[in-house]
């Protein structure tokens, strides 16, 4: 198979169709040498939940295994689900232990106390202890398949062990070298295994400068630790530095995407909604708290404008121009929030310093804000306004920059600082405060005058 | 080493006056223990390039390679540009061919030929090639150091040669299988090299379902592959089917997070700007063109909102409330717009269609615009509101939201059909439609009754 195309991709209108005609028979043939990966976008995009579960029956039990870890989340509780437990426990056996916790924790707790009572002693204790931990930490990631040797144990020995282990270690990268007390010396990639002499012992060989993570730091702090050492694979260590697990580079992209995602989805006030996982219904769940945090940030704004009736009946077209001013201030502390909210996300903040942040900030906004400001009064006077109305409005859009640069930056900066996620509430707010700043400066300083 | 934690980072400013005393032999012990990556992260922090250069001057040559890759793009933009030729040219020596072929991407035309001439054969063989790839695509992320093996060759064969190459070959996962035409058969990964006995042949153990994509694709296409299929390494082709190179996953962990970082900068109008790479020049001048932008949407609205200056005479709370309208409603569209960007970005909307992704949306829209209308034209009369403009407050906000709806939806959709990135573009003009629409609605149903 060369480059997968769309072309080689299931068609999905016609495994439909022969699944509707109930010809199990050649819906089996067509998705017989389908990649894991396209029969899970092909489950996926499946909109009748009965379909999905009559096409996933059709399955070989290791196929049945491989579609279920690449399947969206959706799909993945609803296959849990309505999988008979006996199906279930088949796919359990054939999963790595961190798969395995993933399905499971889509479950009631009756129905996973069964399961594991079903299952074989080693899923049993492997994957109810995995989950204990919190999904997004580095002990929800990470599978306890970890290929582990001593300090004295030959390439020999270790050979000897990853062939006895073949079905548990289908991919591993490193085996993990550990002292007398268990815990974690070095690290020796497979690639050595094939370069030394087979009576070479571990520790003449082992990489001591091993990066490892303690088991419930952060999901995000772990990708960051994957990206900045380059790493395929790391090991998971309790607090006494014993190896319990490893988390592997696949479940990483995954997760940066993920994040990436959520922060994306925050910044725009839409809660954790994902395109594929629901209906309007999810939709206005997700959305309906921000819209009505807006509605109480824009009737403050409003209240505010509406102090200003006098000046407006005086000078309608203010109207028009404190929409100008409040616009672009939004836009300008969007700008800033976001860059903030991304370096915070990438831990490119901590290092620069709040200070530095907030002078290169208010730096480019007096600058952005002098060459529009003085372009978009300039504007006005040349097509006929009064120039005091246009002075103001000039003022107003530079000081509402200003506002903007240090709303942006101290808004995320301290959700930051209290622990609360910057991505979730900074759009909102910082558009409040520039709206509510805006119309006040610019109107306050109109009334002054009019 | 356990988990690196902040304590055993390099001390920045210890470093620093070290460095300002003139003590090299200091400077030098105390960097000698710290790992690569915290050592690019502390040249990245440094803001005299000078101070940089002498402190990169101080590292061995194995250690300066393997830091070079690891700095941000304007670090090693200064190194390229500072570092004499006998210098640059030995760390290209040490370098794989697409950190090597990344760095000399920085340099001015004629100095690129000079330093090509004075590396050696394979070094000017191998990176010249790759600098004729756009650096976006799959030619520009690969390197050209891929274990290939026939299809005849045994076990042991194949351990030899990673064994006589092992300087070129610290990273692979995996040893291609090509057949009689040098195109790609099959993949062997190193662990079966340890499982099976040393004189199987490839063909008897190589997986033939081998993903692998076209030199010339673009680096986001690669990500999705590497995301969907869990892949390590994947190899490229020509379009004759031959292995021209391999992409590694550290080099795609690093794409996935800077196309996100691109999504969400360019959702706020915030162009290619980086926090790290610059100072308020260069956020200015990444910032003035979308405020620019965003003032002539701005004042369209307002000539919009000028139009119907005898009605806000008539009723200047009018003025207060219709910025309520065009707020909430730029607040739905940009939900709209960024679930449909992030989606396109994640490749999940095409297989949904445009008419089932248009009425998920209005649904939602119109289901949000309800409850957010009628509560807050509710609000309106209870305060004392003229219920005739409380009513037409109301469904102007219904109406805004299913504009919201509409162009968030069609204006993303579009872009991506005609070949633009959704990202860059569509918030200001999606919010530039809900004020003029939101106004106009407002502002002229308004009129008509009063």
């Amino acid at each position: 198979m060369s480059a997968p195309t769309e072309n080689e991709l299931p068609d999905r209108d016609a495994i439909q169709s022969l699944l509707e005609a109930g010809d199990e028979a050649a819906a089996r043939a067509a998705v017989a040498d389908v990649h894991p990966a396209d029969l899970a976008d092909l489950l996926d995009s499946l909109d009748d939940a009965e379909q999905r579960l009559q096409l996933f029956r059709l399955l070989a039990p290791e196929t049945a295994a491989e579609v279920v870890r690449e399947v969206n989340e959706h799909t993945k509780a609803d296959l849990a689900e309505r999988l008979s437990d006996a199906r279930l426990t088949a796919v359990l056996e054939r999963l790595d232990t961190d798969d395995a916790a993933d399905l499971l924790g889509h479950l009631p707790e009756d129905r996973l106390d069964r399961l594991l009572r079903r299952a074989s002693p080693q899923v049993r204790r492997n994957v109810a202890g995995l989950l204990t931990y919190p999904e997004d930490s580095a002990g929800g990631l990470m599978k306890t398949e970890v290929a582990v040797a001593s300090e004295s144990e030959t390439v020999r020995e270790v050979i000897e062990t990853i062939r006895r282990h073949a079905d548990d270690f289908h991919d591993i990268h490193d085996v993990f070298i550990t002292d007398a007390q268990r815990r974690l010396a070095g690290r020796v990639p497979l690639r050595s295994l094939l370069l030394y002499d087979d009576d070479t012992p571990m520790d003449k060989m082992m990489d001591t400068e091993v990066v490892s993570v303690e088991v419930d730091i952060d999901q995000e702090e772990v990708a960051r630790i994957f990206e900045k050492y380059d790493l395929l694979s790391v090991p998971v260590v309790d607090a006494l530095g014993r190896v319990v697990g490893r988390i592997t580079v696949d479940d990483i992209v995954d997760v940066i995407s993920e994040e990436a995602t959520e922060d994306i989805l925050k910044l725009a006030g839409v809660g954790d909604e994902s395109f594929t996982s629901g209906g309007p219904a999810e939709a206005v769940r997700s959305r309906l708290p921000w819209l009505s945090l807006n509605l109480v940030t824009a009737a403050v704004s409003a209240l505010a404008i509406s102090l200003f009736q006098t000046t407006i009946e005086k000078a309608a077209i203010a109207a028009a121009l404190m929409t100008i001013v409040s616009a672009l201030g939004g836009n300008a502390g969007t700008q800033t929030m976001t860059v903030l909210v991304r370096a915070i996300a990438l831990g490119e903040a901590r290092a620069a310093g709040v200070w530095r942040v907030l002078l290169r900030e208010v730096t480019t906004a007096l600058a952005n804000g002098a060459l529009i400001g003085a372009a978009s009064s300039l504007c006005f006077y040349l097509l006929g306004g009064r120039p005091l109305i246009g002075a103001i409005f000039g003022i107003s859009l530079v000081l509402n920059f200003f506002f903007a640069a240090v709303a942006g930056s101290l808004l995320p900066l301290g959700l930051k600082a209290v622990g609360v996620d910057p991505a979730l509430g900074s759009p909102v707010f910082v558009t409040a405060a520039t709206d509510w700043l805006g119309f006040f400066t610019f109107l306050g300083l109109l009334s002054l005058v009019l």
